[in-house]
């Protein structure tokens, strides 16, 4: 495992054990991770600190050129909030633990030009169909669907 | 001028008092307000909350149904992230207050259905005009540009 899809995976299990949803992210910046974050909607009532935003904040006010070399890694395919924040501060790719238990704006994160990747790894996708069997109804309402 | 375009401008004047950014953002429920929020990047170091993501932040957590009800009104064109937030939760209408000195993604919104209205209110260009004259790197910086 890439030692920062095993951070990111880190922070989703910590908001697990907190009684949150399972989604975690780090930004990295030349090999060093500047920020790094896990879903607080359970913990903070938060409707926008999702696992990458709350790695966006945590990483604090940085300038436009680290950024445009970093990486953001999160377990979760990034919804249209997340994927808008990416293009914001034009991060250049994005490692996707998996899209199998939701697909968020990924081709239009491509169209703009930033580099996808998705692993498709078996405990992001095992996690996440955990979360989702056991809470469906804060699970919706994190992807505004209920 | 619309009473929720000017509890936006409030809010943004108040951000402007804080020694902040001054874009303000109501989010209107069936004709009530049930979040307001000002851009926070100075006051608290935030990456993430713009004037609509303070205004979500402070709705709370909020069914899908009251989205749905929903109009946002904002001082600013939304950026990628805010308009991102936008299309998550399925506001399905956002009165801006103008577009002259930022063009957010008015486009993508609309392509995905959302009612889209700009005011090209005087007082809100002159806000952002003078703000972007006196403190750009700052504003550059908000938009991911420095």
């Amino acid at each position: 495992m890439d030692e920062f899809m095993q951070a990111a995976i880190d922070e989703a299990r910590q908001g697990l054990a907190e009684g949150g949803i399972p989604i975690g992210s780090v930004i990295v910046h030349q090999g060093r991770i500047i920020g790094r974050g896990h879903n607080r909607r359970v913990q903070q009532g938060s409707a926008v600190l999702h696992g990458e935003m709350d790695a966006f904040e945590n990483a604090g006010r940085q300038p436009a050129r680290v950024y445009a070399e970093s990486v953001l890694y999160t377990t979760l395919s990034p919804c249209s909030m997340c994927s808008g924040a990416i293009l914001l501060y034009g991060i250049p790719k994005v490692v996707i633990g998996e899209n199998q238990t939701f697909l968020g704006e990924e081709a239009l994160l491509r169209s703009r030009g930033v580099e996808v990747e998705v692993l498709q790894d078996a405990e992001c996708v095992e996690m996440m169909r955990g979360f989702i069997a056991n809470r469906p109804a804060l699970w919706n309402e994190d992807i505004g669907e209920s």
